[in-house]
């Protein structure tokens, strides 16, 4: 931690500080630069406790030297984590694709779709069964029922199932029928639910919140960590920016950023941070040459009728399609599909 | 409802869109102009179905016409709600102080804190029991024993208490203390929260979230109201952009908007919104001048030693003089303290 | 400065960056924590070089101390800079009232809208005889003739004007028309522009680019101070967000922050900010109970029929009733309209 | 365009509109629907002067059907413009790489960076004479000197030479030294800068601003076309956001969005982007797989010791690694390097 005394602060006010954070039991070490003062202070993680003197006579501001997640840092914890759900191993050299469409909407929807994610080469099925949605007019899911339609689709197909949780009530019921829970963006500060699904100890792909930075994305898996916990694979979809055109930015940066700040591994969803689904193959190829370790990709068997999220979706051929061009771009990256 | 069909959509293009619209039981009312068609659509509510038609080949892009959010709407109820809350009025032409520290941190703390907020003429305590933090090691409440201290304040001041509730879980309990429930700008759309407390029928202070555009406070504030509970108090506390130097940047435009498109009332907290207590005065008299109904400002015996947001956070004295001067800035655009 | 290393930074390395600060002719301070090793430099600017070792190996990244503006800050001018144009007097408890058209369209409406900004109590003209148009279709201006047209409005009235200059090769023009040369917002970091102006030593209106931060916009004065030109007034007008409500958000804390980094005057146009003009009268009381001292406001006597930006202008009726209110507001902060 | 009536419009009110449309000599088309009337309006371009209409009585708001661009859409010019710059082709399926440092330092370096970017595969040499820095304490180049010694290193590999240009007055010095003039993202909306380099007929390489939205690069470029000039080379380098990891936010959708909008080219600066040289290589995959036609990237000889932005900068041994994947991700996509 580093405090930096304005440049007119009086030397009883540079002496008040450092009495204090002694007081603390931590050490200071002051530097007398030509213009300020400024008081580097050692002690670990006990130096957290000096953020609060912000407000000191003299403190123009503190700096802190730490990252304030630990466990999450690929400094503790070098080599990547690789999650192994079921068959399938997310992480390292792998490329995990996950489809399907946001919303479960009926049985022979999601049968559907499972057979033809499973035929283009995709890992996991995704379908949302509780859908958060901006207005409360919208279609909020199927519920339970849905539930229980993605736990067939995954019997006849083999594939693992990724779904939403909203309700820390619903943990035991996510237990029964998913694979990996789902915590969307709106929920990625929904401290509750993580601790929820911390102590639960079930694997969790958790969503870049629009207004997240990536250090707070960070701590919000150290919510799920510090439960023990480290089944956690982070997804970039998209933050709020100044650009109408596509519905969010997708920031591939904090992909290759993400990848050298923590072993977890990092999968884009390039379908909701568009909101264009001729955009969509574009950004898949974007997203896997930038270094992701998966995708979660939207798809429809007829787009113009779905109930959510139609206008970026992509349909059967389309994916088929886009398929293709995945595996030649990860392969010139060095990464393998499935 | 429009839809902007491409400038090449062909006649067949054209043709199928229509029929598809007229057979959701709507009527198609075509504009053949130099460069496009558009197609606009009649049939109220209704016509939302048509927005999963932007995949639709030849559409261009699908524009709504009616405002997503209905209860919450000026358009639909012109005069301004007025929220009892005991003794207090919030909304017309009252301006209500809300004050406080942003964590209850000790019985002694807390009473001391209600009595200066009596004493500068607040209105309403506010205080956090259950605090949702950025990092999972920052300090995260007193929980039950809190709401205990800020009830034991209530009973002492006869002020009443506005704190935050994160967990549904706990609805009942809040119920018991808080005659304001606060839901925090990171649950601005956890939907479960929302809808517990529109059943609740509980008066509720509903935070902008970060990265929230104004439409989207108000979906969230429809939430609550579809639910029957129309007892809601908005709360702009600045949003997510570039600017680095305040914490947030604080959006006094959406207070002048949000008057205009809502009869709900409307409040800053100016605190949390810049995080620098220097400038917290300033935001409180550009706030009431540009027309909210109230403040929300984060109060300390000793700010240099709060466990949480010190740095923003005014002491006794500066309350006390920025009080004085929200009275006549207040009075200068025609609203009274109180 | 402060070098930080990486935890895992070798002593080999940390030794090596010392080394070359050294022999930069700068003192070094190592500081060894618990996990990572910091070091500080000493000496003055000439710190700066060291920004270019961020890539060395070992270290982590390099904080900067001292604030990058020396003459724009309030540290090295403790007293407000009043800028004198005229007999208006800019800064200080003056509130200096500039108003007029977006566009200069003709002489008769240049004289009109002069008339009344004088009747209502407005000190300056503003008027624009150059457009800078984000779309080459829209009006761009009268250019020489609507300086003259201006230059007659003057004349007639007693007011100063202050009109936007947008090529270096113009100044000498400007500076025989203009009493206040006004940097537009896109400007804000033509470095050229702003050395020319720099130069002249001509009282200059420099507004905030959009994308600007608060630094940024100390730095582009920093420009022009440095050419020994101080006459400088700063000028919010508004940040792009994600918002769309409005065409920018208005950041009326970047207002207190100014004022207290900097001595120079501070202006607030709500008018480009918000885009809508029946919002703009709460922002003009907001930014005046903010702290601004002035306000640039734009009207048209028939804004239906302006030419540029109409939406955002006030009719005179309008005008007259909101300079009622600014002057209770002014007067509720100790500031005085004129 | 469509005028929305608000839904307490009168008769009266829709009837002013509607004849006022008329007296423009344009065709209206009321829809009356069940809360809301919209008013088609037919006219093509001429339908723009409705804009000016936003304030009138009952009037809600104004939507655009039109694109505000011509020239520069693909709809008006569906096959890819390809410009040629001596032996090099840029846009189509071929991927143009051009390297060099921020600025030229001296002769001997920016000889050596030529020789390498020629070694590696690149075609176009990079490198800026006249820098414009944020502070005006940075090094601000070599001027003409720098010309000089781009032409000389032009003269010895044959690669053509970018530079940027940031004063109008230097337009004919440009001429004669710059193959490709570059507008950098600060001069985007220098309309004055923009004009002359329309008339001049010059090859452009415009760099989207970083508050830019997509549809106002287009206007910038149209402001060039519009002059004549239609050898134009789009380029995004990444827009301001809330997030500080990197710089700026790369925002490689915009690509993709571009490549549909518009014939022109489109490269992609990820150096200046991100802003950290470990995470350059990626975004250069990425920004391949996006379906760019083309990249700027900064290298330095030695970058720890460049006078600008050599955190960013690549070295000769990671230039050379990087392209060789290029080349792997531009053929997984169907694109071929030079």
């Amino acid at each position: 931690m580093i405090v930096v005394m304005s440049s007119g602060a009086t030397e009883e006010q540079i002496n008040m500080v450092m009495r204090k954070i002694e007081e603390y039991g931590l050490q200071v070490h002051p530097i007398f630069g030509v213009e300020k003062t400024i008081i580097g202070v050692i002690g670990d993680d006990k130096t957290k406790i000096v953020e609060t003197m912000a407000g000191y006579p003299g403190v123009e501001k503190i700096i802190p030297i730490l990252k304030p997640y630990k466990f999450a840092a690929r400094e503790t914890h070098p080599e990547d984590t690789i999650i192994q759900v079921g068959d399938v191993s997310i992480g390292g050299d792998h490329l995990t694709i996950m489809a399907g469409p946001c919303a479960v909407e009926s049985r022979e929807q999601i049968l559907n779709v499972a057979r033809m994610v499973k035929l283009a080469g995709g890992s996991v099925l995704r379908g949302g069964a509780y859908k958060p949605r901006t207005s409360p007019y919208s279609f909020q899911g199927l519920g339970e029922e849905g539930l229980k339609y993605l736990a067939e689709a995954r019997e006849e197909t083999g594939l693992p199932i990724v779904t939403e949780l909203t309700d820390p009530r619903k943990m035991e019921l996510f237990c029964n029928y998913a694979d990996i829970i789902q915590v969307g963006a709106r929920n990625m500060q929904n401290f509750v639910l993580l601790t929820e699904i911390g102590k639960s100890g079930h694997p969790v792909l958790l969503k870049r919140g629009p207004s997240s930075k990536i250090e707070d994305l960070l701590l919000a898996a150290e919510y799920i960590i510090k439960e023990g916990n480290s089944q956690i694979i982070l997804c970039e979809r998209g933050i709020s920016t100044f650009e109408t055109y596509t519905r969010n930015t997708l920031d591939l940066s904090a992909v290759a950023a993400l990848k050298s700040l923590t072993h977890l591994p990092v999968v884009v969803d390039p379908s909701h941070a568009v909101g264009i689904s001729s955009i969509v193959p574009s950004m898949c190829y974007a997203a896997v040459a930038a270094g992701a370790d998966g995708l979660l990709i939207e798809i429809h068997p007829n787009p113009n009728s779905a109930l959510c999220d139609g206008p970026q979706s992509l349909d059967f051929e389309k994916f088929y399609a886009t398929m293709k061009t995945i595996r030649k771009v990860a392969s010139a990256v060095g990464k393998k599909v499935g």
